[in-house]
């Protein structure tokens, strides 16, 4: 019996997240699993209502489940950055989630690549440090600025001050990583490599402009494939952005810094079909996982009937294979891909569906699959 | 008669640059323009040999052209950033090229992508500030770090210090813009796209991680939007790289911070079809501005006839239009299209022909099409 926190969050994440929890229940029916799940209201609706983002509350309540599935969250009505820093991002290093799994296969025909090539990449983008720590202010009249940077991962104080002695207005953000941070990182994808059975690592950076940043990590990364005995290919993140879209057959484990991770992500999720049928998960390797389609939660069209569950459904696939299930993770992306083959799917996919019709059709497939 | 500074620079840069002399030639004996050639040495070679890199020497000299035909550099012997820093970001910030533009229109058949759409992109790229300020550090020990900014732009001088009470080793990296910086930049994008006719421009950014550099960039892309009374669209950085690859149809002049910048125009190289065709301009609105293909050294390849010379030969059509000789530019286009039509390409788009018989092939059609 798993403990499942179920946050559905804004928008089409309610109707997403609902066919997920269809197929969840499929499982149930066909296979010794069971799901006890607990539903949690975060997400815009109580922050318009309460200027609540994430808890402390709903720090406890998470804490108490084996995983989180999330839906998504973002509403017109509030400021950039505000629930993304506010919730995912804090969920992120709340819960010491520091490996962000992206996996990038191609689903034909939905690719929209001339050449369907067949690709399998697994995306591990670093997910609690570079650019996403909030270290940025703005300053001008020749005032300087000064700001305390405080990270649980190495317990460390750390004060910026600029002084400026100029009247131009400036702003600014800084991306920092430790030696910590990436060590259990690089660990984390030498490991998954050797299990995957991948002969190599291919490390992204921008070491030739970013050279302090990105030049530990790239010693780093160094260091343990040596240990790890799994041979490194360093790229540049131009170059890979590029060598995504012409030859992803290359590459097998990705491993990439916060920012350029995002990034290379969403190509990944492009070149395999789209945002429809792109998962994410946000793993704590010894704490509290989450998985979440990567889709927002798409206000333009909520509520009608008409979003994609696929990306939903291969999350919940992502987070059975993370506690120890690949048996069933395999018979969901079984199911789905007879929900394709079948053309039980929503208008973006080329399909008549609604976003229930085409849950419906892949909790089905589960038991016959 | 137009002054030209040639830096043909390392590996096939040589070959490729070679080639664009010569459309450059064919271009004097077709039509009423002249062109006075030096060339500089400048590069690894001389790096390797002497350890200079862009010399006072040098910039005195480039100073007196009206444009610099820059080839590639970079060599396996140099460490990770020394030239790209020392010479290319260097050029880019002593002769304030704050603009770096890089078209993308789809050459087909050529493009990846599935279906054969017409787009035709202008990138913008701002060129001198973001992640590009060579701002980082490292520290460890609890000793925390101090260094000093200086910037021609804003004749500031910015000193950052870092405190930190931990032993852990820490690498950052400061990415900074200016109000004056992003200003100027703007004002080149609203007037391109009025220029070009077109009713929109779309400016990139991760407002909602990033929030105060990247808020900064919003505001001013706001108010100038209303002074031009062009449209503006936001698109964070992420959903613009799968855009590129799933409707590039969509775009016309894309704005870009320096570094997000590097990573999109290098998916625009992609879509239009490739390295091979990819040019670049860093355009100092009121001084020297140079051109370069995107590509590198190749040192793979160096020397052995095999490199693609279109590139080369786009940016020595990038240049002459910025020289203000559009109705020239045009020539080389179509000489190029003439070219792809006929196969006279290199074996990486499927032809048979050598460098220099490409560079022949399309140096002919000038006089032709
Ligand atoms: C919403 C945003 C903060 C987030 C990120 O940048 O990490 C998203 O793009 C993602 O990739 O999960
Ligand atoms: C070589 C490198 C420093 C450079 C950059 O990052 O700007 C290159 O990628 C480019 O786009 O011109």
């Amino acid at each position: 019996m798993y403990k499942i926190a179920v946050v559905p969050g804004d928008g089409i994440g309610q109707e997403v997240i609902a066919e997920g929890v269809k197929v969840l229940n499929a499982l149930e029916e066909t296979a010794d699993v069971s799901f006890s799940l607990d539903y949690l209201d975060i997400g815009s609706e109580r922050y318009l209502r309460t200027g609540e983002l994430l808890t402390e509350n709903d720090i406890d309540d998470l804490r108490k489940h084996d995983a989180i599935y999330f839906g998504a969250i973002g509403d017109p009505r509030v400021a950039p950055g505000i629930l993304e820093k506010g919730i995912l991002i804090s969920m992120r290093t709340t819960f010491d989630q520091y490996v962000n799994t992206r996996p990038s296969k191609a689903w034909h025909p939905y690719t929209p690549l001339k050449e369907e090539k067949d690709f399998d990449i697994i995306f591990l983008r670093e997910n609690t440090e570079d650019f996403y720590m909030g270290a940025g202010s703005r300053f001008s009249n020749g005032k300087g600025v000064s700001l305390d940077l405080k990270r649980k991962l190495y317990d460390a104080k750390i004060t910026v001050s600029m002084e400026a002695n100029t009247d131009d207005e400036f702003a600014f953000e800084i991306g920092m990583m430790s030696r910590k941070g990436i060590e259990r990182f690089a660990d984390y994808c030498f490991k998954t490599a050797k299990d995957l059975g991948k002969d190599k690592v291919t490390a992204v950076d921008k070491a030739n402009v970013c050279t302090s940043l990105y030049g530990m990590w790239r010693e780093i990364f160094k260091q343990k494939s040596q240990e790890y005995g799994i041979a490194l290919e360093h790229m540049y993140v131009d170059a890979m952005a590029m060598a995504l879209v012409r030859a992803p057959e290359r590459f097998g484990v990705v491993a990439c810094p916060n920012m350029f991770g995002d990034i290379l992500t969403d190509i990944g999720a492009e070149i395999m079909g789209g945002l429809g049928v792109a998962a994410s998960g946000n793993i704590s390797p010894s704490g509290v996982s989450m998985f979440e389609p990567v889709h927002g939660s798409a206000p333009d069209i909520a509520g009608q009937g008409k979003a994609n569950p696929i990306a939903a459904i291969l999350a919940a696939k992502l987070m059975i294979d993370n506690l120890g299930r690949r048996d069933l993770g395999i018979l969901i992306e079984k199911a789905v891909r007879k929900a394709m083959d079948n053309k039980d799917l929503t208008a973006d996919m080329g399909g008549h569906l609604s976003t229930k019709q085409t849950g419906d059709a892949i909790a089905k497939y589960i038991s016959i699959v």
